[in-house]
């Protein structure tokens, strides 16, 4: 089975494709594009990408990753359109869907078919082609939002490559995606971010940062993550990120309020539900748990 | 150097510093004494303790380490307070200081000298005897916020204990020490709690745990903390806690109203500020970073 993979875009997310393909079938033809020479170098010096290509070479590919950050994706699909065979799919990788099918379907049009929106869940806070791991997707999930024009050929292609990679694939609608990872995810981030920020800016922060210890380290790992990429999950999920936003922070001054009145069973209460609810979540039996909240 | 140590408390921090005790000095003579008997059977099957004593016995140790939850040191010291010798040390081990000293100087009265409030940087959100480890303060801080009425010998004695474990020892006021920490460790701890707690109190609660990956299961890591030992911490802590919920909430609501706004560029300098300051921290270099914040 030879595959003729194209990456465009060989940071952390496409050059661990590319190795995770190269794993499992070292056959594969896999050419990189990036507007960084040296990416290019470390993806080709680490075996990810057989030759650096460019955009023109987009015909001879049986699938194209757009692995670029989500806001280059018009540009670049309306740079692809000319190029593109009937029978080469295109997937991206972006962690926002609707806005990514929006601009798909605007730049695409009739050709609409061939593009496959993804999502693998997998990431970490380094970025780059150095920090690349063919396992990265071992065990993760990967989210697959079809569009009504992907036939089923287009679809099984493109969970299969994911397969190769040891990923799950879920299929989902792509307004669900966005709710679900704006709750689970993109909050999260922003919060990291606001936290870290908030101590930054005292002007005890050095001795706060001296006595930041596990908890802290754990708590905001993901504010060390790609600020560019993050601004622009927060811009393109901005609907479902307002609305985990609002009540993120009515929760937590709920919990404020508990707090200023001593409350000390009722915060407790707080706190169990959360405890209990991730240890069912850790035990993978969260369907087995019932919270009493009404 | 014979050491007679009486722990009271044998969950993960007691039971932990007996250990690590215990490894620096084999002849340390270590009593436990707890409410609890499966966890005393514990504490001594793992070789922390070398009997289980009761409260009865105060007056033969050196040093009495109180690891029970704080609030119930009033009552421990009220009772310990008739049977202590006058060379006795009384430690704790609680994440607050303020509220500890005020209970240890009300119970302890002219005897408040025997007393050195300490608060170990170390922990794990599992608890108990069978979750300690002699390592467990190894390269961590201990934060001691001394008594005027402590001696030199007796802060010497104490500091000198939790270098054996392997922790550096720190010196600080107690309001400092409450002010710092309720930033860096009580505040996460409750968003942490506040983010889970909000998601479990969904209609999809299974989904959106479903598809949590880890910078989620990073993030909300302290929140499976104790929730009995965290509802202490926020009540003992209040004021400075109410502080810090307030900095927060305000400082995530700004964040909110850049995404709300679509300010692209306000966002990623947001983020980008915690980025760099978490990667001054985590490289030890804080004290070279400025934030441009005014």
């Amino acid at each position: 089975m030879t595959q003729r993979i194209t990456i465009i875009g060989v940071g952390l997310i496409g050059t661990s494709l590319a190795l995770a393909v190269k794993r499992a079938n070292p056959a594969a033809h896999i050419v990189g594009i990036d507007r960084d020479g040296a990416s290019l170098d470390i993806a080709k010096a680490r075996g990810a990408i057989d030759v650096i290509g460019s955009i023109k070479d987009a015909a001879e590919a049986d699938v194209i990753v757009l692995a670029v950050p989500v806001r280059q994706l018009p540009q670049l699909l309306t740079a692809l359109l000319p190029l593109l065979s009937p029978q080469t799919i295109v997937i991206d990788v972006g962690s926002t869907k609707q806005d990514v099918i929006a601009a798909a379907r605007s730049a695409m049009r009739e050709r609409i078919a061939q593009f496959v929106p993804c999502h693998p869940i997998a990431g970490r806070e380094q970025h780059g082609p150095a920090a690349a791991d063919a396992a990265l997707f071992e065990g993760k999930k990967v989210v697959i939002t079809p569009q009504a024009e992907n036939s089923a050929e287009t679809l099984a292609a493109v969970g299969a490559l994911w397969e190769t990679t040891g990923a799950t694939v879920v299929s989902m609608p792509a307004a669900t995606h966005d709710a679900v990872f704006a709750a689970v995810s993109h909050l999260p981030h922003m919060l990291a971010f606001a936290m870290v920020h908030e101590l930054a800016s005292r002007p005890n922060a050095k001795t706060l940062f001296e006595h930041a210890a596990s908890g802290f380290r754990d708590f905001t790992r993901i504010a060390s993550s790609s600020p560019e990429m993050w601004r622009d999950i927060a811009m393109n999920n901005r609907e479902s990120l307002l609305r985990e936003f609002d009540a993120f922070l009515a929760r937590a001054h709920a919990m404020r309020e508990l707090v200023a009145a001593s409350d000390a069973d009722a915060l407790q209460a707080f706190m169990r539900v959360a405890e209990e609810a991730r240890g069912y979540w850790l035990s993978g039996q969260y369907h087995q748990f019932n919270n009493d909240e009404t």
